[in-house]
């Protein structure tokens, strides 16, 4: 925990003027809610990042097309049960009727409404019940902290659990609160983005410096997870803004800029993390951390690739100290390295052993490696001997679980 | 089946001057055999295509090593049970030491004997019963169709099924043959180079031509096959010609290397598409082909993404129509394309249904769907709109039986 933070109780609704809800819309899923609103009483400065899939759902253009153009942005409307990609000029007309009428009902222009969908792709939007469901998100919304807990759980798909976190931190010497949430459990390999994820802070901060803080914060968080390799057509991150925290708008790097990064990175990572434990079937958060690499960039390709292994995950389900398929993932990422110089370690429930080393297997207790490796959280530590760079990637295991929802996830 | 082509019975020992064996030699299985012999009677000439892993196993040095130095080769042994990976010094002792003990007992020079190893990588090799196995190999070596079966079961990790094939074929006016044998289930993602694979032939060509041959047959056959990922650290392909046929030596381009190279690609590509359709835990071969790319390379990248992604293959083992996985393979491949160009179409069985087109979903029967996509072996058949260039990936469904057979492989 970084010093000038301070985590405290909520989520989206933390920071001052933030107001969400949670509804039951029947899009898709029947008795749960799937409907979610974030609105700020104050216009918000907005950045984003979004999937570098080709494919891309109809919301990621409406909101790519909104951070870029609009003057300033005041809502979030998301749906789970359908992710409303590959539904072509129908998806968009669904996009721009879902805005429209949270626009009516907000008193806000439709220019200032974000749109977030997650679930099946290649299903038409039911405009009626998105609709009808942003009649109740209006009259529903609220800026309490159980109102912003209504709206995680309203964006979950096959995730077990919601996630959100809020840190309460100081900058240019005033109080501030960031607020987040989001969704994600499969389809989870974003690049230059993530799943649904939403970010809420009173900070005022010029449009450029947020989107340069989002997407520095990016890199080291949503990008080094992975649960199946899969980029979704839907990832969104989104920051807000709405400047009511009342510090010195921040207009260039410095002090001020540091300390928001600093919240912003702390809260990114705790959500990328808690997407990867919660993976599709995952009984375990399988982390990787690899040390003493040549560049920062090879330190990331390292790790990423161990945590992508499917042999890897496997291995890791199976309380398996298989330690050659981390060493064959190594080999394969692309980075070119003297596999001789490798020392493998794993961590597991704060103990730790070797197993390899000089180019050879080294003697370690089968038992302990097992016990270790059964633990919630199980790292793989790779000390590289070949610079001083080091970088983090978070993935899980694989498991019958995932097979299951995923053979059967349309039913 | 190209018509100067004709798929005859056996595997690697059907060209002349071919012998084969298989015993039981405890490597590391118990009750089956596990190590295999292929000897020719005439020297040979060798070409190969190996790994790309960083983390080659000691087999794959010392093949390497002959493909590049020796003047001649004659013999492959092959062990299954331990990979011989990660092990060091030691592990290149063990095969000098099986080199040795193969090359004093054929008479031939230990740089005619190339080795193979597949299993768990990250374990020593037990010499003693390597050696006592090569005894009783050179005892058993026999020209038979029964020796070269023997062979290609022994060479079997997790497959279910052995997989050889020979074809007769004219070459410069001669008849010749082409046999072989490969193996492989998991860890399958070759990348320039296969699991282990070995073909015979009896055609005379240059060191040169057959490593040409060899270099481009890989490109459409084994590179376009993935079961789950993992590029092993032991991936070998090895074509041995020892010139019985009393072809003119093929020595440049023309009729003759391209009668050549014709059998070449149709043995390869039959053995990559069963080695996919064998992955481990499959239920079925799920085949993607591209047509109407920009590039070639675009549509191999396009083919591959596909057969790759864990939920287009989860959504094949539960036979369910969700082609939006699909497309979003296709989107996050790293090829650029206009996805409202794209029609997608499934076949099996014989049938065929477009389920996608002007960039939306279209109408079509889920029974009818959900029939053509339990067929054995299933097709994602994708037309680009954008050029005429093809290509076609092997993979297979993602089942709780992978799963299975990878959280205790070792055991």
């Amino acid at each position: 925990m970084e010093k000038n933070l301070k985590v405290i109780e909520g989520g989206i609704t933390a920071p001052q003027g933030f107001e969400a809800a949670g509804v039951e819309a029947g899009v898709k899923y029947k008795n749960r809610k799937d409907m979610a609103l974030v609105y700020s009483t104050a216009p918000c400065q907005v950045a984003g990042t979004f999937t570098s899939n080709v494919v891309k759902a109809a919301p990621v253009l409406w909101d790519k097309k909104l951070v870029e153009t609009a003057p300033f942005v005041q809502a979030v409307v998301v749906n789970s049960g359908i992710a409303n990609a590959c539904t072509g000029k129908q998806g968009m007309d669904a996009c721009e009727a879902e805005a429209k009428c949270a626009g009516k009902l907000l008193g806000i222009p439709e220019t200032a409404v974000l749109i977030g969908s997650t679930g099946v792709i290649g299903m038409q939007m039911p405009v009626d019940r998105l609709e009808a469901g942003i009649e109740k998100l209006v009259a529903a919304k609220a800026g309490t902290l159980e109102a912003g807990l209504e709206a995680a759980k309203a964006i979950m798909t096959t995730d077990t659990v919601h996630k959100q976190i809020a840190v309460e931190f100081r900058v240019g010497g005033k109080k501030a609160v960031m607020g987040a949430m989001c969704k994600g459990s499969g389809m989870i390999h974003p690049n230059m983005c993530t799943m649904l994820g939403y970010v809420s802070t009173d900070v005022k901060i010029s449009k450029e410096l947020l989107q340069k803080a989002v997407s520095a914060a990016v890199v080291d968080s949503f990008n080094m997870i992975s649960v199946d390799g899969d980029t979704s057509t839907n990832d969104t991150l989104l920051v807000l803004a709405n400047g009511l925290a009342d510090n010195a708008e921040i207009q260039a790097d410095g002090a001020d800029y540091e300390e928001f990064c600093e919240a912003l990175n702390y809260v990114t990572k705790f959500l990328a993390r808690k997407m990867a434990g919660d993976g599709e079937g995952a009984t375990c958060l399988f982390e990787t951390k690899v040390v003493n690499a040549d560049t920062k960039q090879n330190a990331r390709i390292l790790a990423k690739s161990v945590i992508c292994s499917s042999l890897s995950k496997a291995a890791i389900f199976g309380h398996d100290c298989n330690f050659g398929r981390f060493l064959c993932a190594l080999g394969y990422s692309g980075v070119q390295f003297d596999p001789d110089k490798v020392d493998l370690f794993f961590e597991g429930n704060g103990k730790r052993i070797q197993v390899f080393g000089d180019g050879a297997p080294l003697g370690y207790s089968e038992e302990e490696a097992t016990e270790l490796l059964s633990a919630p959280e199980v790292t793989v530590y790779v000390d590289m001997h070949a610079g001083d760079q080091e970088a983090t990637a978070w993935g899980c295991d694989l498991s019958y679980d995932y097979v299951k929802i995923n053979a059967d996830y349309r039913s």
